[in-house]
């Protein structure tokens, strides 16, 4: 096993779970460019596992992937609090904001994470219900950007409310909302966005929290076609249309 | 068993390979929904099997899917010819084209296929060293969509030199694009757009036959972010902006 104790693969293996991510308030990255950025980032890396160093057997028993990388980082996960960011709010704010409500999916998670990160969106919070930001598969998704992107879970109504509060605007993309060409304002580079989840959109309690409803609508804006759009497909598409 | 042969269960196994599809010229297709959206297409249903007559141990051996889902229907491949497609055009052609390089991960081209779908792109053209668009996970991953919106395997370069013979114009992205937010014409609702694969972008070869060099800029313009957007996000916002 090289350079690398049972126990120690044990341990690795168990921060698959999120149960032991929790416990240990660890978890793990793969491949050079996400261990370099991990690297270049502010985050605690506890441990690096290089497979000539360990072997290829010992890389194979402790990868989340399907062909092991050539390295593997233990980190230690950051301490966020919405508290912080909503309190550092004002109604001057020019941040753009997103908000997931339920989103399921560890790859749209990634997805969504590496688009708020190419489009500039502050930070992005998170119902409760949405998957774990540090499962492996949605580290592995946002090639990266997990290490640029602030992820804070928190309930999304009072988040809503306090934006209300202070007159920034809370949109979200609903079935019935108006056109997204047509609905955004001139001066829309700020707010809060909020996407729902894959199967139920924005949930029914958080629906009245919603200023400003949108839609983005097929063409022609009559066709028969799929039901919806994919969740992180419309959040590109949205912040795309704040940031052009 | 129930009302299924070991001997069908194996040959429907077979078609997760892509040797068995083009050697039956079938694929499969699983979920209700999907396969209403068969039925309800032009495609041939050769096969359909439903949990309740052949049982749950027989699902859980033919499904491609991680739980069993409680139909599978086998279908037969379409018949497609991109000079069909080709030679249909006309300089007054309206349509919007889309034509994939290289495009590797299925699930990708999934979610390429629902985006034409939501925005009425007439066809998809793909490289040949692109993903078999009846791997299982294509299918899967476009919803259904794969029942709406073609997608016919042709050499690209040919392809590009016919929509240019047209007067039609040809798009790209590339990494030395214009914004597309300026780049894009006011009368932009028919062409050819190239996307290329996930770790090369647009090929060597093809680069040279591209007219207009599109860019989806980032945000602010000067943004240390990820390398590049996924080709199916890209696809998503370009779509959108053609759309618009």
């Amino acid at each position: 096993m090289g350079s690398i104790s049972a126990n120690k693969i044990k341990f690795i293996r168990s921060l698959a779970q999120k149960k032991f991510r929790d416990e240990h308030s660890l978890f793990v990255a793969e491949g050079e460019k996400i261990v370099a950025e991990a690297q270049a980032s502010g985050y605690k890396i506890e441990e690096i596992y290089r497979i000539e160093e360990i072997g290829a057997e010992a890389m194979a028993r402790i990868t989340n992937l399907s062909s092991p990388s050539p390295v593997l980082a233990v980190i230690r996960k950051p301490e966020l609090s919405a508290e912080d960011i909503i309190s550092a709010l004002k109604p001057e704010s020019k941040g753009l904001y997103l908000a997931l409500d339920g989103v399921k999916d560890p790859g749209n998670l990634g997805t969504i994470i590496r688009i708020a990160d190419w489009f500039g969106v502050e930070a992005i919070f998170a119902s409760p219900g949405t998957v774990e930001v540090f499962n492996p598969k949605v580290v592995q998704a946002t090639m990266g950007a997990i290490f640029r992107k602030k992820v804070i879970y928190t309930d999304l109504a009072e988040l809503c409310t306090s934006f209300k509060s202070l007159e920034l605007p809370v949109y979200g993309t609903l079935l019935d909302g108006k056109n997204i060409y047509e609905a955004l304002p001139a001066d829309r580079k700020h707010g809060l966005v909020v996407m729902g989840s894959e199967s139920f959109g924005i949930s029914e309690q958080l629906r009245p929290h919603i200023d400003s409803k949108l839609f983005i609508p097929p063409y022609p804006a009559d066709a028969v076609t799929s039901e919806s759009l994919n969740v992180a497909i419309a959040t590109a598409i949205i912040c795309a249309e704040f940031r052009r």
